[in-house]
């Protein structure tokens, strides 16, 4: 089965992880890429390495009206812009929102796919998560459900490396100013907020009252990892046990005995939890782990289409961590 | 049909990658994986993102007498270390040796896959080329094979990521040493001369006198890149044309007009090539990039590995390069 | 005046950085450099930029009890390998230990130089503060002597430049290993973690209870950002006020309303720290930044050995920061 | 005696360097600023550690005809920007170009200081040389007033670390697309040939025909080798000791017998040399090492605000490099 797929917002980090998933997937054929600073030219233009197949595909200018017939489309646009433009898609078409706007939209799925796929199967439209919050909710998850820990007063102390800030040209997170550097941002504000709260307390039954999350931009490509720190009394042994046990039958969650580190979910679609406790302090930290570009963005959006179509959630992503 | 693997090696960047190749290889299958320093130890606790199905597979000794019933076998030994071991392998195991120990030895076959594979076809020795020959043999093999340029007098200027002084506890190669230096070595030295002049000679049909070579370490984990400054009298389209003519039916060569870049082949076994010509001043520049642990060790490893095994040429190498 | 100058440890990074310090100090004069790994070397065969008078001093095998005629010896040595050893030097030369052995030793005193200068001029042996505690502290002491937040439940969020796990073969260290790769260690047992309680109390008044310290290895080179979570009800001001207030006459310590960056304070004495506070939410984020290799151990340690030889306290260490 | 200095560029990269050195220098009395995009701002809001001092200076928007009462310019311009408006800066101010415009101009000095320190001196309008050059220039000298080499048929293969293509926004430049990437760029068409052509024919006594220079972009932040190819029939301690005796009295540059590493000169205006050669090949192998920002630019301009200034050769330029 072929299944026509297309991408917009080829020219960021995001769309170019999703093409190369997409390029690798068994059953998805790309027929559509549009990107702003990339329409008109080739993919090979841009990606000299894509596979000889899809090397002369034209990139074309972004129109939700103007679209060829396709059965499924990943849209990776930056925050704010894709709201109105999707609303214009077909209603034929499937959509995974890699961006931002819909994850709290009206007739949207919010596209956890570890932790909830059986409410993604059959729906066509999915807003993915943020890379974050998958993260961190990846690694709560079992903790929240089995009551191991309290959802109120979380600290969530995040580090991504700098393709999560987006390409663009921004001096900030040019080469010479971010090497050897290490940046605490956005501190008691930052937009993933809401996004996170809202989540733990669907997974913990209660507000999640008190959350801090203080996001840093480590120096290197890809990788995220969340050091939370929550209330409870469990102990590791216990929350380890947890999260097997919630995650036993989930293909993409790896519960480690060893703190995950984030070279080792790199460009992949795992995700790596572990937990250290101190029953007597009341203190569970957890850990988790992603590849920002993979389970954070395009590898999660591929598990999500994967589901929506009906297909193999592992579909186009087997592929092992690349290590070193 | 399914061909029984093993791998000699595990421990070290060569021998990693050659996991994640296999694992995701549609007609390998890994029984057997040996190294020294992870002996005793199963594939998870080395590598945590290896796909369940290998996870439980325990690391053993090496010893080339007490193998299970193999096809097939990759060996990634330090130079030096395979020549007399894998002597006492037997003849019905295929043999891939990544290690330099075996690329001018009796009995074995040159394995340069994207120039001379029906050489490869059929044998069941192959010794892998060095990451430095690779590149700059490939970025080379059309001019000499069409006398653009003469095979003596040749300046190859290579710079090779970290990975490539191989893994071990060297401080010079620690991140704190390595990170923000650049360093050339082995002036007028280096191990990988003979291995260049040897097949320049046969590419270019006579001796390649004045061969010079530079290595640099620059502080990147993968990647390799080589700058060639050869002496010919042919435009920069000749050689571009000249060598999309060698390699058009060849699925790992990308000829570009654009200077390569390492992350252009970054994860993948593709090698690309550029050339820049200034007839007037009877110069000709040749770059050839590649994954030194991809083209430059496991990716060209299990390519050789199809060859041998009659598997179409790409089989479990069709990943596109990773990006960013 | 001419204070007469060794160091025990010059190969490590806290030994070289107290050499590039001493050797542009005003008025140390450098006669003694002892070294494991590189006794019998010259200077300038290990350091290739030292000044060139100070690049023919040979290294010696380090012997306590045969030492020139010293005023001042600075020692660099892995934790466990000075308290014996520095012992048996005469009690006429001063010590500054930038290693841990004597942080909470009988006849030393414990040099948080930014905050307790008038405790360390006049004594003859100094311990240095750890690189985490130097940065935790700076940060949290005007909150904790001015009784801004509790001393209790703290989380020490900390992440640090890869020279702060020392000079040495580890391959985990490697740059192929440690490059994109953030690791978490040491969860709930962290080294450092007495010498922080035991500060803590001293300087808020009360016991440190349920202190929590996560350390993180980053891939850079050098810096170290301390991220701390604590329970107040001061505002973001009234916290940034105090740290002025508390740091006016001090030469090294910055108080930013930015979230400070580790390259702000690269190659210098320089600790930056800032605050988020939460009111509300009776939350008080304190951020701290140094260099771990200059206010995190040599520049620290320079600065201890101006005041306790009557020296100005910014003598030798007056260089900006490297930017980028 | 105190310089009133001027700094203009001060936002990019040289101009910060050129703050930094400034800033220490004994003699130097910063009392003018200004900057394209960071105009309005104080030096700290721009560079946090700047010494207090200096911190509350604004920085202010160029304008070569309402320049303060200054003694001493530097000018740290993109190439293009500074002919036209140096040439309205009063007579009476003495100029350092960092930037391109003037190397070959009119009334203004190529300050290539190491090598021609008698003929900047008594000077007012200094061209520094760009950052390639000045390694390729002072790793060949010695070797060019010697004959060991011909000034014809050189191969110049550089590298240079990121912060050499300036400040600014392009994404090429950014963190994400510049790690783990290795770029040759420019080829036979790279903006620095004509200065390192004209230089070498002066310094070899004819021309410099067949030059050949190629750049790479390493993924470091600072730090500059070239690897040189010459035909001579010197043999490499006849090199050696050529540049032993060229470098004599001059106080920045080292002769070392190891191929130098970019490292060894980080932060620092030191360069060094070295050689490797093979008489029986006709083959001389220069190598250059330099800081880009030290003596590729900052470094070096004061260096040359020195001698025009009539001060110590080294005054504010004798710390050490930063290691690791």
């Amino acid at each position: 089965m072929s299944i026509r797929v297309g991408i917009v917002g080829i020219s960021g980090f995001g769309g170019g992880e999703a093409l190369r998933l997409i390029a690798g997937h068994p059953s998805f054929d790309l027929v559509y890429a549009a990107g702003e600073s990339s329409a008109g030219s080739r993919l090979v233009d841009r990606f000299p390495g894509v596979p000889q197949s899809l090397a002369g595909l034209e990139i074309e200018r972004w129109d939700p009206e103007a679209l060829p017939d396709l059965d499924l489309l990943f849209a990776s646009l930056p925050t704010g812009a894709s709201a109105e433009a999707l609303a214009r898609v077909p209603e034929s078409v499937k959509i995974v929102d890699i961006g931002g706007d819909h994850r709290d939209a009206e007739g949207w799925t919010y596209g956890l796919a570890d932790v909830w796929p059986e409410q993604i199967r059959g729906e066509s439209r999915i807003a993915n998560p943020g890379c974050f919050p998958v993260a961190t909710l990846t690694a709560l998850a079992p903790l929240l459900a089995g009551g191991l820990i309290a959802p109120s007063n979380i600290v969530v102390d995040a580090k991504t490396g700098i393709s999560g800030a987006g390409r663009g040209g921004d001096s900030r997170f040019g080469y010479a100013e971010s090497n050897e550097n290490l940046q605490p941002y956005g501190l008691l504000e930052h937009v993933h907020m809401p996004e996170m709260a809202r989540t733990i307390a669907r997974l913990g039954g209660a507000p999640a009252e008190g959350l801090v999350f203080t996001p840093h931009l480590v120096p290197m490509t890809r990788g995220l990892l969340v050091t939370i720190y929550a209330r409870g009394s469990a102990s590791t042994e216990q929350c380890l046990e947890a999260a097997r046990r919630y995650y036993a039958e989930r293909p993409f969650v790896r519960v480690t005995e060893r703190p995950p580190q984030t070279k080792w979910a790199s460009g992949s679609n795992l995700a790596f939890v572990s937990y250290a406790a101190d029953p007597e302090r009341n203190l569970v930290i957890a850990m988790g782990v992603v590849d920002n570009l993979g389970k954070g963005a395009a590898g999660h959006a591929v598990q999500n289409a994967n589901l929506i179509c009906g297909l193999p959630e592992t579909a186009g992503l087997e592929g092992a961590p690349v290590w070193p």
